[in-house]
């Protein structure tokens, strides 16, 4: 006998079983509903590119956590870190055969040799939605209005997407003169829900002087509302700087268009949302769900001036988000709100020995056209072993046909959660009760 | 400015644009929607495993082809090049967790360097399903089941699902004293559609003489029906052997199970479907489009006897078949079946400017809580551009919502394709209209 090889997968790799993997796919097909309402088309890119490519400006912290080799034809290749970089080069690649603005979305596996002690995996899946070729109220808004529906169509409960536009905040730091600290003063301010108030002003205070500092914390404070915190973050701006008062006007156009669609109650404007990333020129935003606000963001994103800059010349303005689908998969675990439990096969045809195979499938065959989705058990076996197996995959019924029920003329259908069975004359009438039951 | 990186893919790898890749989620969404409905269950597994997993023999001409490496830990690693070893790992790891038999469908992408001159890919998806921990009929034909209701979920016309027994093959070459060279035999019957009849006889005929290959040739000839057939090949075995009349009896409980669940016209018995690879044990098979052949195979597959020897002595037998998804998309492309067109946004709000975009988005949020799918042009452009967007995206219609139309509370919609314009009064009349559209 050959020697046996331990099946096991890498370190920070995962296999999806059954259920998690109905989960996830439950979770992306109504994602995938939102994002085409709204006109947004799929794209997919190679798995593996050139080094080149992916790493272009190099030197950063991801380059180390990169998966990357020579082939065997010599190319230095390597596996994608993220959706962005490919994005930007299939837009610099394909922008004369496609359209502006252009509406994509990407959903696909991502690779990271990351630490994997802070319980994050090497493989996961992302999962990108972009507007290009646009700097428009309208195509920010209409992120916005994905996020929001999104939420809803997940059921996941009331939800807060925080927004707020890069230049504002940094126009008020240029006024008190401290645009050059912009970057680690951001940061600082990123770290606010963790370190708390008091840290965070000490912090920056200790940069840039006690006064600065106290007015930043006053400037991150929300007011009672959207239209009175945007007044207060423009006056903390210079008057007459145009900047900040287009950066207002887009804030405000996005409101109104937001409002007018009806999800204004998903969104709050929040002078403390920076994004960490520096690629960020306009809106900004976070997304968080009421009911489980500890989780953190579970879509985030906002409006970059130039997407592809380093693959053409050409102007590729866009605006755009990922969403946390892990994040987001927690989430619905813990709001009871159990997607793997969704389409399910409906009926278990039980092999009960006494009715042969041939007749089971004529059944089984008969419900599924009617839309019934039905599963036979193919060979004899104890019942128990047969309910067994309808538990584990959420089966909620089975037929019972054995001799008797056949010389009957009837379809005994057990219910297993209830341990009742009730007896059907009919295909017609067994389907009726199903698709009742479905609802 | 920095220097621009050409933005490019990997010999053998390639971009999905939108219409390419909304023909494949169509696809495979039906695909999906016919294996559940015989209970079948999503898994996946990491594109990245230990070489030694993926690798197990080793030695054979798909090793060549793997992308291996060693990880920044030191590991090899390899990307995996089919879908069958990584479900023979999984189920010997996850068995315990599970439940027999388990159906299961993977839809993934595997990766080999092969040569791309053949107009092969490097990357490409596949799409397999199998049930494991039974060897029965009604397995067997549940798999060819589902590969009839998949032809007829894609509507693909007519087709035929070669079936034939490899036991029955083997016993009859074994009355003829051939079975040690049944591989190369069975190679050689595999070529009777490429290189005819009598080019097959000789290669036959020089192995084995002439008289014999006389008679494999008579064996692999069907007969008018699939009684007829199997009747034929049965009669080419020796008497009272046990193991031919095991698959003969098969092969009937197949197709008895096939005709009580209304799909025996997809069926036929050939006995030269012999499938190449040897794992096979049991029944083999193919599908060939009617009005295609000449594409080959769009789903191939058989049973075999072990799935996961290499990593378990667990015994579990399967059967299962892999879907041709690129010869099938190919297929209902040529087939004049736009895949593509399919969920597209329905209604282009065009911006013509003097309507602002607030009510642009209000109109649009109404149309799509109202099941309308809808894209807002985010900004006033020449309509031109406009129409030329919706007509690269397939959107049938555009709203025309310009000033004089609000005064008069009027929502003109353009049909694109005819270029005529229809006014209605309000949105329930509106999306009236596009809800008859879509039918």
């Amino acid at each position: 006998m050959p020697e046996i090889i331990e099946p096991r997968v890498l370190k920070g790799f995962r296999d999806y079983l059954p259920d998690a993997e109905k989960a996830r796919n439950s979770l992306l097909t109504r994602l995938e509903s939102v994002f085409r309402s709204f006109g947004f088309v799929p794209i997919d890119t190679p798995a593996l590119e050139y080094a080149e490519i992916l790493l272009g400006k190099g030197g950063g912290e991801t380059d180390k956590q990169v998966y990357r080799f020579t082939d065997n034809g010599g190319r230095e290749v390597a596996l994608r870190f993220d959706l962005t970089v490919p994005f930007a080069r299939f837009m610099a690649e394909h922008v004369e055969e496609l359209y502006l603005p252009f509406r994509r979305y990407h959903m696909a596996k991502v690779w990271r040799g990351e630490n994997t002690q802070r319980g994050r995996y090497r493989e996961f899946m992302q999962c990108d939605f972009d507007i290009v070729g646009t700097d428009s109220a309208s195509a920010d808004a209409d992120i916005v209005l994905v996020i929001a529906e999104a939420i809803k169509a997940l059921d996941a409960g009331e939800a807060r997407i925080r927004i707020n536009h890069r230049a504002l905040f940094n126009r008020f730091l240029s006024r008190v003169g401290c645009l050059d600290k912009s970057v680690s003063i951001l940061r600082s301010v990123d770290k606010i829900a963790k370190i708390g108030m008091e840290k965070t002003k000490e912090l920056i205070g200790a940069e840039v002087g006690k006064g600065i500092a106290d007015e930043i914390l006053s400037f991150i404070e929300p007011e009672k509302d959207f239209e009175a915190t945007l007044g207060k973050m423009a006056s903390f701006c210079a008057r007459g700087d145009q900047e900040a008062d287009a950066a207002r006007k887009r804030i405000q156009d996005v409101y109104d268009i937001v409002l007018a669609a009806g999800s204004a109650d998903y969104l709050s404007l929040d002078p403390s949302i920076t994004r960490g990333l520096d690629y960020y020129t306009g809106v900004v935003f976070e997304t968080f769900l009421n009911d489980l606000p500890s989780i953190g963001s579970v879509c985030s994103g906002g409006r970059y001036n130039e997407l592809a800059g380093l693959y053409t010349t050409r102007s590729l303005p866009g605006v755009g988000a990922s969403v946390g689908l892990d994040r987001l998969l927690s989430a619905m675990e813990a709001l009871k709100r159990p997607l793997a439990r969704e389409s399910l096969p409906q009926v278990l045809l039980a092999n009960i020995g006494d009715v042969g195979e041939v007749e089971l499938h004529r059944v089984a065959s008969g419900l599924r056209s009617r839309g019934i989705s039905s599963e036979v058990f193919p060979e004899p076996k104890k019942i128990a072993a047969q309910y067994s197996l309808a538990q584990k995959k959420f089966i909620p019924y089975a037929l019972l046909l054995d001799r008797s029920a056949l010389e009957r003329r009837v379809l005994p259908l057990r219910d297993l959660e209830q341990r009742t069975t009730r007896e059907f004359s009919n295909l017609d009438e067994l389907v009726n009760f199903l698709e009742a039951a479905k609802a």
